[in-house]
């Protein structure tokens, strides 16, 4: 690729994923630079899950993939945006957005899914 | 707050700045708690510089500071979005967004500024 990505001493960006169609801010995770490649061959978000330790498809469990349009860099080359197309809700919890609160506590975002329909823990 | 922020092992969390009107990504930084203090209590964006190890109030050597209107938490408490009226632009490049390019390393961003009539280094 054409522009240096920042990996840092852990390995790992912080990605934003936006809503191409309407910007909607959906998340934040973090990227690998295996995590990168796969979503620029696949066009399908990937991730680095840091609790779990390994690499991850958004979606891949509940289906609610993002289609990704383009791939920003910000000016240091330490972070990323991806603009998607969020199949259902970007949040587990069944948040269209994972920003779905104020630091007040103050729900404001559209619930998309319940959570226990599409996750099952059994 | 009511809402817990885990600003984690190194004491700070990432934070999205988007524009509140237009929804553009603008920047991704980083926020201590001191910082988020300060955002809340002076409406105006404040981050933490880990290269500079100091708070940082958007905008205070440029005049392009962020006025939030709200703060949201994600899912995990783990990451912020800043919703912000900014003046000028967020980019010390000149750019409105620091992402201002695709990871192909094309320019897609607006420029609003000459950095060079902005920060005075002499």
């Amino acid at each position: 690729m054409t522009v240096d990505v920042d990996f840092g001493s852990d390995g790992l960006v912080p990605a934003v994923a936006q809503d191409a169609d309407s910007g909607e801010v959906l998340m934040l995770a973090y990227v690998s630079p295996e995590a990168l490649e796969r979503t620029r061959e696949t066009g399908h978000a990937h991730y680095y899950s840091r609790s779990r330790d390994e690499l991850w498809e958004k979606g891949a469990t509940s289906g609610h993939v993002q289609h990704v349009e383009e791939v920003r860099v910000d000016c240091d080359g330490d972070a990323l945006l991806y603009l998607v197309d969020q199949e259902g809700g970007a949040c587990h919890t069944g948040y269209r957005s994972c920003f779905y609160r104020t630091v007040e506590g103050e729900a404001v975002g559209d619930r998309v899914f319940d959570p226990d329909e599409v996750y099952d823990d059994g």
